[in-house]
């Protein structure tokens, strides 16, 4: 698969710290394969926005290859990774249909991310969702949009009430934007298509463990954020965890102690934790990972003991760093620079120096905090600056002009939502499955399985 | 649920038929539910492009309810109506988790529409997805990009070829459109985002059934058309059908014999077949329903000795009329009127006219065939006025400029397709499967079926 006459670099994962290391090395005298489980560039800030059905996931998931098809000197590979072998300098892959795949490296670059939490409960993720993936959004905007749906066709008040109740868990930046958008959704978007319902009777609750919204954000943001969720009808509930999930309900304790919430929709962004190749890293060279099963990394991104071996983004602990996109974006850089600068013959190697660009979150439409630089803004200046720096970023101008447009609809159509289909948990709970176990694509591999499908089908 | 103080209209179905008669039924002293499985109103003629990674589903399907939002005497509703009873004017439901909904009608509107039909082949629909709901269109996507992705892992040369072969069985609108989309994929949008494959090697056959493709148009639109798709590197069959498949085949039989053809995407896009409601109807007048399981009306779109209860669309088969979006929306805003004079006091009912709005159809970008009012269009033109025509029957300014815009850059940037996520089959599968089985949306209705659902999240 692999010739052995150039130097073969192998990226594990196409997100933010993988994307812009092959990037970063398009002058590399070297073949550079990117491994990915899913076909696309998920711009993951903006998942949110796909979730409240704002966006559709294609302007900001690219097909990875298309971002990638002018670099000649890339290509890149739909199948999930398994085994990180630095003895023999082997990555072993699958591919969508379950084929072994072996990709020998010259250099190693190691940016899979991280995956959501539920601090030992992973069975909650059967009650509350998170957002990490194109899917998981999807999934996301199904149980919100249904519950909605499901308050319509109910009769019984108590029930209705249930529907009606969304908890969001977790005040960092995707709870707060999210929570915004279930509060925009049932007081300005959703009220006149319903009959049976009043939707802005929505009960929308927002907890955080931490005693603040929006924790490694400046005082005065968080102030501002809280004033402004609570004019938006939203519930916060600080200092705050849940300790018990159900179908129906979550059973939160709280410093008015402990209170089980009826609540049909249970949305989950509080914690996070490094894909499990980061322990993989880590045993093979005899370390720990941290807390967040994060491994440690040397100041230019190499892992300790191989300098071949680079790790990036949310799955290595570096500095401390906040697991956004800017710090995966300026280590993949980095990684990809270092890596070309010494294929031309030049070890020096500068440590890695991250250059805080700022924070930023949206709090509902119109209304963002912005604290970069030192210059903090608020409300609609911070949303226009939140809106310029996304887009800014975003891949592609026809993904930028698209996005724009469809916020603009959003804004001038009265708080239109364009992309509210909803699908079935059945599936979207496979696709999670299917992702989590990582088989990943490739539908048309076993046609439905076959006869199984086949006899499925039938039922049509 | 039903206030029985106004007339009650009850319709089956928010597609092109329901969605006008509805519509139709503003001025209407009554009070009008539509009831569909969806919460959208899909628009179908435009859904190869979704199949095609063209356009976001979002811009032709957008939410029912929001589409009847400022209609104040309507109400949609999400649930499969799976009974009616004529003689106790009843129509009997499900809601998405199951729960039985009933609701009583003065006068009934069915427009259930149409499913795809595999000739008593059902075990087919395993091998050979059909295009008709959103589902559909995201599966068929899925198999047509997981091929190329398949073909760019594949080293046995034979299996590469499978990958790269692909079957578009039946060549009326539906199939010419798709076949066209693949062949400009493999021709002129993929070519540069692949590696190991030339994607210009792809194999791309066009079976029919009939002895010309389009077999609906003018023979003079059937040659061009046929010129253009072989012009376009598509292999047409004619006088041929399938006659057994499985995982990786398919075997045709024509003028020259029989032949199994190694390929891993088929598409049928071949046969029809009336939704089940429509057999409810027949039988419950003692009248039999024709080969494609269609219900025979009065001229007036009313069942004989029903004149409360309408059918419109695919479903019935009054004037032999084509299974296309203008008889239904013409049966459907005509029915409304209907209903509109008769509780206006006014019995004097003109029979159902069908006017010819003509036919069209898109070969590939900057080509299409039309024919209208005896003007016969090809190439550019036909596709300007395809693009407009279509565009103006886009629900919304907000998806016509949408869809203007996804378009003019696809055509500007390089055959760009900006919708190109791939799912899982097992995912979609069970979408189609659920659907099929018509268990409808409400995702958070049964959060991943509580302990299993966790089980299965366990893993991630």
């Amino acid at each position: 698969m692999t010739g052995d006459r150039r130097h073969q670099v192998v990226v594990v994962g196409g997100g933010f710290g993988g994307l812009n290391a092959v990037r970063a090395l398009a002058e590399a005298d070297a073949e550079v394969t990117v491994v990915d489980r899913t076909n696309h560039h998920l711009f993951q800030p903006l998942l949110y926005q796909v979730a409240a059905g704002i966006l559709p996931p294609g302007l900001i998931a690219p097909a990875l290859r298309s971002v990638l098809k002018e670099q000649r000197n890339s290509r890149a590979l739909l199948a999930d990774v398994h085994e990180l072998d630095l003895a023999n300098r082997l990555v072993r892959a699958q591919g969508p249909d379950g084929r072994p795949l072996e990709l020998r490296y010259d250099s190693l670059v190691v940016a899979a991310g991280a995956t959501h939490s539920y601090f030992g409960h992973d069975e909650w993720a059967a009650f509350a969702p998170g957002m990490k993936t194109v899917e998981d959004a999807r999934l996301v905007r199904d149980h919100i949009l249904s519950a909605f749906e499901m308050a319509e066709l109910a009769t019984d008040p108590r029930e209705r009430a249930e529907w009606l109740t969304f908890v969001v868990i977790g005040a960092g930046p995707t709870g707060v934007e999210l929570v915004g958008q279930v509060a925009e959704l049932a007081h300005d978007v959703l009220p006149r298509d319903y009959r049976s319902v009043d939707t802005t009777e929505a009960r929308i609750l927002l907890l955080e463990g931490a005693t603040a919204v929006l924790p490694p954000f400046h005082p005065r943001l968080r102030r501002w954020t809280h004033r402004r969720l609570e004019q938006m009808g939203v519930q916060i509930r600080l200092d705050t965890m849940a300790v018990a999930m159900d179908d129906e309900s979550v059973t939160v304790r709280g410093p008015a102690g402990e209170e089980t919430i009826r609540a049909r929709t249970r949305i989950w962004a509080a914690g996070v934790r490094a894909s499990p190749l980061a322990r993989m890293l880590a045993e093979q060279v005899d370390t720990e990972t941290d807390r967040a099963g994060r491994v440690a990394v040397n100041p230019d991104c190499t892992l300790p003991g191989h300098p071949e071996v680079f790790a990036v983004g949310d799955m290595v602990s570096l500095h401390e760093l906040p697991g956004v996109a800017q710090p995966a974006i300026q280590e993949g850089k980095y990684v990809g620079r270092v890596i070309t600068a010494r294929l031309a013959g030049d070890e020096r190697v500068e440590p890695f120096r991250y250059v805080d660009r700022g924070s930023m979150a949206t709090i509902g439409y119109r209304a963002a905090v912005a604290d970069a630089f030192g210059v903090r803004v608020t409300g609609w200046v911070g949303y226009l600056a939140w809106a310029f720096i996304h887009v800014l970023y975003l891949i592609g101008w026809g993904n930028r002009l698209g996005t724009l447009y469809t916020w603009a609809r959003a804004l001038v159509f009265s708080n239109n939502r364009g992309h509210r289909i909803i699908t079935f948990e059945e599936a979207t709970d496979q696709c999670l499955h299917a992702q989590r176990a990582g088989q990943r694509a490739a539908p048309s591999l076993r046609p439905a399985g076959g006869a199984a499908g086949a006899a499925r089908r039938q039922k049509g």
